[in-house]
């Protein structure tokens, strides 16, 4: 956190601990500056955020105050970076991988060997597809592990899955397209295609897939040009597509020329079994195009991803590719390649499904008879948790955040319906002693909202 | 190169050095993939690429040719990949450092030494804004090297300036928007402008700068949104704005709210001494968004760029950093830091402007007394050379490339003038015999076109 960014948070803390209550009166920038031994500047830039956030009012000559709105009614910005914030103890809003479950002291030793064997690694360019010998270890990769015939020219390596997405919103959907979507979904990829401007259409995503004629219906009646997809431990409700619907999806978007974006960022954290062979396995005609990322549970820090795409689909997605980086770095590329292709990592991928896996048992055993549902996800890192009718999500959020906990609101995955009862808690970051307390907090919150 | 690149290559060689000449058949895909041990898929894909490229053309139900247009008219694509092939001997279209000019060695050692010292780090993400410690240290080191008072909270990190012009583009230009851009120019900031279909406004940059009523007048017209300017070490022409220009400029824009994207890659690659303070410098009310690269210099393999902007407009760079990546890979960002604020890395700039200048005055060894004629750089890459009036650009660029030499034609740079008798020619990737030799092979390629 910057040191204007730690002033918004000792407000916002305050106020949510109701040490300053609405109507109370700041402290001025130049005393709250001296108190914290800050510049002035830094503290008007907190107060500045503090009252676009709503959290404080100006008023003409007199200085700042807690706003007035009573708490109850006050909706937090479900954007509002304290969602990622680090200072909260119990992060249930992140699916991220906890980094210290990575194998990061190996990774270390590798990539300084990596240096040794290839000492110019450092001074080089990648092209912009990436670097020929990971996409070739990766095809050959996919061919073994999930027979995927796929040249190393039709793979495209990104910076992370969301990079992938906005590649493709960018080189696929011109304004004014029509566009499907899960609901839920990936918030994120909301975003990146409706800067594309373009018109969205939801399908509904339930434990038994989707319902193939609303599909069809959509299909036929918008013509879409994509169909944006996370079938496998889907986020956030973690349901699995099964086989049969996904050569049904496939056949439908052959048949109305829909491209398939398959987003396969958890592929690889089952706990009963491997999923079904992605849709892009399915395709024959070119009509997927297909991102698998290992960015979560090998190396956040490195941030590959793969995309893979047929014919002028690829070279569409390469001179998008070319303007917004010119090509991923060389240095994460060959990293990447060092280390994943090994017996040891794929060991640490079977371990890390094991932590998952309890985590997630963890979790679900402190939400049995809490009055909370869910359907428990075969995959994955996320519970999709419905509430009691009176748990308002996001008055839940602010009694939770006062507790140092945090989850993510299900109106961010499902802008459609921005009272829905569902929320998204992350079993992945936290380890079971976190998990058991952050879950003992956070049902507290809620029986404090049961009247 | 990939196999079906290899294809592509082994043919256009066989052309060019007339070994097929228009009219010839080529062997059949499954002939040629029996000779070259490939697969005829592999094959049929360069076909197909060669065709697309217009080299050769398909006779239904009788096979391949090559194009029977006269080599004369027939003008190579000069988007073509040609230009970035590693299998061209003598590369002046490249303007990068050679990595064997880079301290690689050192830096592995400091990436080991990292790597000790912060054992997380590859499971680690970045925040959007990029990793706060080197925004911090960006801040301190700019304050020291250049008086700018600038706070980590207005800078973000990107992977290179390719991605910090590609933002930029997306946050402050819609479709229509009119946009200042200098003539000659850096091609591909021409693209991203252009995929955000902005109306593009040319400025000539000549060796005294810009043509200040020219610019006062454009900007009073159409009320450009935005001027992309590269007025330090200028690419392709190699000019620099003067100190008095850059005020003026900063001023005009602040007067017609014109964003100034001011683009800075070769800042520290001077020879006669350090160039007038940025534009960014002289600007007092958020007019102009700065963007300093140190890809080029300290680690293409790293790509770490940072962006500059005040308010709002960090802002909205940041919601599009957030779409396009999430944050540049903190593991780059942590390495730049590890080795950017030694003097071990001042002293390694001061050796690559000595080696720069060293390059630069071998080239124009070479060119005297050619009838070539350029003005000589003060800092920078790459010469920006007037051909005589008899050599075409593009029938020289067939020519060279015969005799393994390749360099970027001007009309990249200066579309608005296909038939511009300019080249740009880089000497930062040959060392000085290279460059004597690929000089001495580009001028006896120019006098076969001579009369």
């Amino acid at each position: 956190m910057s040191k204007s960014e730690q002033v918004y948070e000792t407000v916002v803390q305050a106020i949510l601990k109701e040490e300053w209550r609405p109507g109370d009166k700041l402290p001025s920038v130049r005393c709250m500056g001296s108190r914290l031994g800050l510049h002035r500047l830094t503290v008007l830039k907190a107060y500045q955020r503090l009252q676009e956030d709503g959290w404080i009012e100006v008023r003409t000559k007199s200085g700042f105050y807690v706003c007035e709105k009573s708490e109850e009614t006050k909706k937090p910005d479900i954007k509002s970076p304290i969602y990622k914030d680090d200072s909260v103890l119990y992060q249930m809003s992140r699916a991220l991988i906890a980094p210290d479950l990575l194998p990061n002291r190996h990774l270390s030793g590798d990539v300084k060997q990596l240096l040794d064997l290839e000492p110019r690694l450092l001074g080089t360019y990648s092209s912009t597809a990436g670097d020929l010998h990971l996409r070739e270890s990766l095809a050959d990769y996919l061919l073994e592990t999930s027979s995927f015939y796929v040249s190393a020219d039709e793979l495209l390596i990104t910076s992370g899955a969301q990079q992938a997405i906005d590649l493709a919103a960018r080189a696929f959907v011109k304004p004014g397209d029509h566009v499907l979507i899960e609901r839920p979904t990936y918030g994120p990829a909301i975003e990146a295609l409706q800067e594309q401007k373009a018109t969205l259409h939801p399908v509904d995503f339930t434990e038994n897939g989707y319902d193939m004629n609303q599909v069809e219906h959509l299909m036929r009646t918008y013509r879409p040009v994509l169909f944006y997809i996370n079938p496998t431990f889907h986020n956030p409700t973690g349901f699995t597509l099964s086989a049969c619907q996904r050569k049904e999806l496939v056949e439908l978007a052959e048949q109305h020329k829909c491209l398939l974006l398959e987003d396969d960022v958890c592929h690889d954290i089952y706990f009963d079994g491997p999923p079904p062979p992605p849709c892009f396995f399915y395709d024959t005609e070119g009509v997927v195009v297909y991102i698998r990322s290992f960015s979560k549970y090998i190396s956040p820090g490195l941030r590959i991803s793969v995309m893979m795409a047929r014919g002028d689909r690829l070279a569409k997605l390469l001179r998008i590719k070319a303007m917004t980086d010119n090509g991923s770095p060389l240095f994460n590329q060959a990293v990447f390649r060092h280390i994943f292709f090994t017996d040891r990592m794929q060991g640490h991928i079977a371990k890390l499904r094991l932590a998952m896996q309890l985590r997630k048992v963890c979790m679900e055993q402190q939400l049995e008879g809490s009055g909370l549902t869910w359907i428990s996800p075969k995959g994955g890192l996320n519970l999709w948790v419905k509430l009691p009718p009176d748990w308002a999500a996001d008055m839940l959020i602010r009694h939770s955040l006062k507790a140092s906990v945090s989850f993510l609101p299900g109106a961010i995955c499902d802008p459609w319906d921005s009272s829905t009862p569902y929320i998204r808690l992350s079993y992945s970051y936290l380890n079971e002693k976190q998990l058991a307390e952050g879950m003992k907090r956070l049902l507290q919150a809620g029986k404090m909202l049961q009247p």
